[in-house]
């Protein structure tokens, strides 16, 4: 037996969602309007002080595609960092969603993306112009594919810059716990006070089985979006059971406790490798993933003592990604 | 308290299943490879008789949508029944999976097709013909959407008559333990020893939170699937959630135990409500499905009693559906 | 040699078309934003007494997809005769220019829709459900697939039944210069007066080399639509040679004129036809185009004898097709 | 009067297409089954010394979506230079063909993509992976958006390297001609001797009103290509009017003359204009396109003196395009 740093995908549910599960599990609830899922919407506006739509579903991809498509047209272009999730690890979801859109991956250190950054890449001959895809939407992600934060300033900054711009802003939470926690801030200064206009908010990999929530600070998009989350095949019959997991998670502080101890852990193990010989951070650890330049025998050694980890060949042959839950 | 047959899915998760996903949920398994998944594969090989693809997703319309997206290109059609669920109730699901195929919706008594009805309709000029949709898919549901089944032959008439005319043959079973419960024969009998290419095998009417499986009879299909499957946002990261729903049903005679016993109460349910006056059978109660003409003032008596079932307005003002699970 | 009445499609370009390209054909004139083009709008503008936006295109398809595509979102439905050529002729370019919307084919004599039909076929159950496609659009074809004609007034009760319902209505004039010519009205009476949306005026079948123009009577609605055709490769780069074989024919009386003597052949050779033993109608021949069931000595006489004809199977096996142009 | 430089595209029909359309006119020939449209694929076989499926089109845009689409699933991805026409001024219109596949913009000077920009950036995660897109083709072009060359040899090593690598080779040939008349070389050489897969052989810029052929070097890709045209609004019922402008210019040596005349006053109007103080290349000029830097004094002489141009501000606010035809 080892230790399983591979993703915090690796686990099941914790024990707040599997309760919330086998006690809901003799019930009954029509399809679609159940109980639960209008109980997740108002403890989620609570939450953001802010009112929401928030539209359940079983996946990140799900979420972010329907995140995407809510705010770009088939003619319409995404910026987002080159190692932003929905450019890299969800073979090409958001261009199917949004009708064959664009996404436009874009360099920045510690996979963040600036204000200047999008400044020198914005087309700004697209405005008015037929023979260009025009830009509608930054989507940034936080904590960062690469264990990093930004600061409710940058996300501000971002947020400032998509306004003056004409785009809207969409946050890849998969791993939001992690970063309010992290940050120590509230929900609402890291999303619509900066500037968010929609929210991929991570179920599964703070302790979930399956239930991510597509959080749209504009609740009269939220029919339009209802309608895609239908014909895209993620509308659940069993409604209540998405919402009784978020719910599990986010009705008290489960979610951020989950989220806070991930963190920890993180901490730990990076100080503590950090600590063996010929061991180099990647980028800092901010959250709870760690990212790492490992030798050759360590990383053998590690491997047949039964970590788990993944290799991140993007940063080098002897780098290594590992996540805590 | 009254009991409600509005439909099979406002129950839960049966106790098997919930057995599963408890015993699970402390666990750990990585990202899209667990040995679940592979397991429920090698058991529905074993439960049809044959090598086959098992795809899990979370909901109906998806297995339904990329079953047909696998068989069916843009320019390509689909005959179904007009009552079908992929034509009514998927909200344009299957256009979008297979970027803008065309459904045809055709007539047939207790909502089932046949090989002549097929005939009729089959765009014969199609062939070779740039200005046609090219028919390619028939899509048939069991049981039926108004609670009536095929009979082996009647699948297998459809099947030789699809093979015929070079089209391949789509089995919607959202309600398929019911079918194979009520007709009493071998799974590989109503499938793909009748002709039939791609099954949706519904979990989450029979007893699942949520799952469904993708079945293939040509297993080499299987890749173009898991890749639309992904760019869907349908593959679950903790895959085993899937896959134990699905094996708690299908290991052992679970999902037949469920869909004989929702049968048995459909048949009890119909026989009672037709000794009263005034009241008529739409469509005869094969499966799980009640379809009558009722009276106005029992109605409204029933739903008094705390009866809940659902209004069927295509069949008239005084048709209503129950559903047993 | 004989007299093809395959098509209208089969003759070159007339004089006047041929003319205006040999003029223009040494010139020079930006991308895109030629006088020609602002001309035809104006012209249009005035032969229809209504400000329009004109979008000049190659193709009727293109035409009839993006009209199509103006009114219908990838969720929404549009109903049209199950003879239409958008339904029936165009390889499903409207689902594809649209995203993935439905077409759905509708009965009635003549090729012709009525308010009874879409009344009986209206998806009442669609409004605010997430699970079905949204009507959106009604599309009629003037004069229609088989040669016959919708009066003002019929035109004008399907408007009136599309407004009272929220949908659309867009007009497929491939053979709008024969409508008019016959029924002797107005541009205005047989369009936006009676509630027509958008039309797709045909300039091919009536003299053109490759023109036909997009009719939009609201024109706020043109810059989704030329965003849409640049997308789809319908914008040419010469813009001019689509705006002067469209004004060839429409700046003065020169589309009338070619409808009126087609039509003026189509009633002669029916009446021709129609003395012959055996020879009887289809559909009355209201336009340019004869609808005829041939006695198969006839047909094959008249083959020997050079004439170009289509075989019209939906017919019957004797059944023929005429066109002048 | 001044000379008006800002695009090949501005103006009309040269003398020979002129006449071949002026002497089709009177004619007539069954909707998409011509003569002349058969004659012109024997006309490429011979000139390109290899069987191939011309299939020709109003638009280079769709040419080019035609092209990738043909060799692009909807799950795949597309390399090109971020220069690329197919990037920047189709408004996306690949990915509309391709069902929402992606372009990728690669780096490279003069315009031009080489072996080892692919290779650095070539995804070789992607394969067998579901998370990713594919890379399934590379899109060059002949000459480029930047008025250079790819020599046969540079254009042999990408294609070798797409061998190398499973992907296909698509060439933008809007301005073929000119790189034929400019390289001296074979059109064989320069296409499937080198690699190519499909060829955008344009006929616009080269004096056509409105006419490119899809060039396949495998004619069984033809099918699914004619049936996409179709789909795509793009299967002209005239064809014969797209095959005779083609064939007025591909027949005998008009491309040729025309694409080496605007060779030859490119050439000179550079060596002109480079004489003039502060003057600077930005790119050599190979083809018929001249891209300089203009001190603002000089450009608005210019401006007066009736020159037309296209400002160029990618590369600098003095930057300045100028095209020859």
């Amino acid at each position: 037996m080892g230790w399983d740093f591979a993703s915090d995908n690796v686990r099941g549910a914790c024990p707040e969602v599997a309760r919330a599960l086998a006690e809901l599990a003799g019930g009954a609830a029509p399809y679609g309007a159940d109980e639960l899922t209008a109980r997740l919407e108002t403890r989620l506006a609570e939450l953001f002080e802010h009112p929401v739509a928030a539209l359940p579903v079983a996946t990140g991809t799900a979420a972010n595609a329907l995140a995407v498509a809510a705010f770009t047209p088939p003619h319409g272009s995404v910026y987002c960092h080159h190692e932003a999730h929905i450019l890299r690890d969800e073979a090409g979801a958001c261009e199917f969603f949004a009708g064959g859109a664009r996404l436009i991956g874009l360099p920045g250190e510690n996979a963040k993306l600036t204000p200047e950054t999008l400044d020198t890449h914005l087309d700004r001959c697209a405005a008015g112009n037929v023979h260009r895809v025009r830009p509608r939407l930054v989507s940034i992600t936080q904590s960062t594919e690469l264990g990093t934060l930004y600061t409710p300033g940058e996300v501000a900054a971002i947020g400032a810059w998509c306004q003056a711009n004409g785009l809207a802003l969409h946050m890849d939470g998969a791993r939001f716990a992690n970063a309010v926690a992290a940050l120590g801030v509230s929900p609402a200064e890291l999303t619509w006070k900066a500037g968010v206009d929609v929210l991929s908010l991570g179920g599964t990999k703070n302790g979930a089985w399956a239930a991510e929530a597509l959080v749209l600070f504009d609740p009269e998009r939220a029919e339009a979006t209802a309608i895609r989350r239908k014909r895209g095949g993620h509308l659940l019959s069993k409604g209540r059971f998405l919402a009784a997991q978020l719910l599990a998670l986010f009705e008290d502080g489960t979610w951020l406790a989950n989220g806070r101890h991930a963190n920890t852990q993180a901490t730990r193990l990076a100080e503590g490798l950090l600590t063996l010989p010929g061991v180099r951070p990647i980028t800092p650890t901010q959250a709870n993933e760690v990212f790492l330049h490992l030798p050759e025998p360590l990383r053998q050694g590690l491997n047949e003592a039964g970590f788990g980890f993944t290799p991140w060949g993007d940063a080098g042959p002897d780098a290594i990604r590992l996540v805590t839950a």
